[in-house]
């Protein structure tokens, strides 16, 4: 990695996704951790194929990376009338939610500029308006996080291993992070902390994204493979599950990276608290779990690693990037607006309305 | 892979490792899947460093291995007097016996071999009996796992689909397989079934080794990433779980590859029976579980992926080679002796003495 001291320095202030004079400009996440660098994109076509081929990845962090592709779509209109203006972005909304089908927040985040825009009484207020916004939900992602980490922050007690599983750090969002945010805040109230990280195939977010922010934060991880996580529990070497979500219906059903679920069933079996850590946007008060749809992704993710192959030629590979934890596995839910415990659909809707 | 069709034809009559002449010919297991190529080794200390290297494994393949140095040190030595052998040999069995510390198959070949060298009367015989010894060894390892194949093979119906872990087949054998011997045998009864393979992380025995001995023989498979286990057991995809073991202590306790235990647990869970196919030489009568030491392996096997780099560097690793699963979580043991079912510590006690 090449990094300066500078950058090492205001870790909890870097962007992952942020809006630049009308540019987006993200980290590339796909070259981490060999390379640390940025790009930046112009189009709303440049934003959809990063968020398809995971340049920037994780629930909040699509979420407003997604809503500053159609503020890109909004800028880059020719329309003299504002329906013209919606068709343009609508195009661009359409390409933009089909790049993944799982996390909530991409469709939230379009959502929110969508509204934006045609609250608007011109072209020009409309296109100020939807810049504005995206910017303040750059901010407020931030923040949210904050607020979640200091709600979670309290469950963690002086000297806990947390097991996570892949990242829902500062990587995943545009900063701090929401499980890995949970994690921060208690070290900013002075707890010494250990990471217990699954390396998280097939993308190996855990190995390559996680160990990462840990490490340039200097909060002390373990990398395991992902076979290792039940020999973990069962040596009693973790205390607490926390993870990150992509959607939670409001029957309280957690969809999280494929892994998540046999996490929460062995945390059970062992006794150890389990955890999704999310904020408002990733909860999906319209749907009941029956009606998400998990991402089947391509072959190459699994049988090529970094170019090398490692499994023969022509194999079948099924490669679903997410799965599905019950409500009866959760221990509570970490949010911006406090823990969400049993009942959870009750109390979704109570907390998150 | 550079197969004849001849290779192809005579697939159940490959041999992992054999005895050729005096001299140990192994399948070089970690060019696999990309190259298909055999390794000749003349001295102990070859042998050992394949073991190590795993070059060969597979807790029935290693015991043979093991077994077949130490017959090349029977024979490369210069004793005149049995005594002088005997220490020649020891030499020989302690440093094969420190290469891998789990499968207890390991030290049961080293003290077969040893045993047949006391029972000579003249160095000449000892050489000549364990030579006899180890090419017996190499026969009977196929025999038993057709054996073990035929026990299993009546617990599966046509069109089940079987879920395995790392490389219980051919290639952790000297042929025909354990855990994949009796998906063989199965598939020679005319059922038709599928298997569900993980890759196994971190040395990827599932990609690289089972998927290519099961594509060889036409069986169909899948390869699923570690972390999908639990999500295909959820989707009830998965009708019965069948893995070798590398040692099953008296009490009932299976240790086999890290990520066994998980799979055994979320089996427990979704109602699906799990089965450890091993031979007699698999099971430690005089140990309990207490008692069992589970190898520790090098950080490099999880951060370096055929040669690339997954995660930062320096960061601290784990990487426990294999995991304990309880006897609760055993529907019974598939053994050339037939089912072993509960309780099991008096059934291994009567069924194994």
């Amino acid at each position: 990695m090449s990094l300066t001291s500078e950058d090492m320095a205001d870790f909890f202030t870097l962007r992952t996704v942020s809006w630049d004079n009308g540019r987006v400009k993200m980290i590339d996440q796909t070259a981490l951790p060999n390379r640390f660098s940025y790009v930046v994109y112009r189009t709303p076509e440049q934003v959809a194929a990063a968020i398809k081929t995971m340049v920037v990845r994780g629930a909040p962090a699509i979420g407003v990376a997604a809503a500053m592709g159609l503020a890109l779509a909004a800028q880059r209109s020719k329309a003299n009338r504002l329906p013209d203006l919606f068709r343009d972005m609508e195009s661009s909304a359409a390409l933009l939610r089909s790049t993944r089908p799982t996390a909530v927040n991409l469709f939230w985040g379009i959502d929110r500029v969508m509204g934006k825009a045609r609250a608007a009484s011109s072209v020009r207020e409309a296109k100020e308006e939807v810049a504005a916004e995206v910017k303040v939900m750059e901010e407020e992602d931030v923040e949210v996080n904050r607020k979640l980490g200091r709600a979670g922050a309290d469950l963690i007690r002086d000297g806990d291993t947390v097991l996570t599983q892949c990242n829902a750090g500062a990587l995943a969002t545009v900063g701090y992070g929401t499980a890995l945010g949970v994690v921060r805040a208690a070290v900013e109230q002075g707890k010494l902390i250990k990471v217990l990280v699954p390396e998280t195939r097939p993308a190996l977010q855990g190995a390559r994204l996680t160990a990462f922010e840990l490490a340039r934060d200097r909060i002390p991880c373990t990398l395991i493979a992902d076979t290792a996580v039940g020999h973990m529990l069962s040596l009693g070497r973790v205390d607490r599950v926390i993870v990150g979500a992509d959607r939670i219906t409001r029957d309280g059903y957690v969809f999280n990276k494929i892994g998540t679920y046999q996490e929460a069933v062995l945390a059970k079996r062992h006794g150890v608290p389990f955890h999704p850590a999310a904020p408002r946007s990733t909860f999906d008060l319209t749907r009941t779990h029956e009606q998400v749809t998990i991402e089947e992704r391509g072959t190459e993710e699994v049988v090529l690693i970094r170019g090398k192959r490692i499994a023969p030629k022509g194999v079948p590979v099924s490669n679903p990037a997410f799965d599905m934890t019950p409500p009866e596995l959760v221990t509570s839910m970490i949010t911006e607006r406090g823990l969400i415990g049993i009942p959870f659909e009750e109390n979704i809707t109570r907390l998150m309305s």
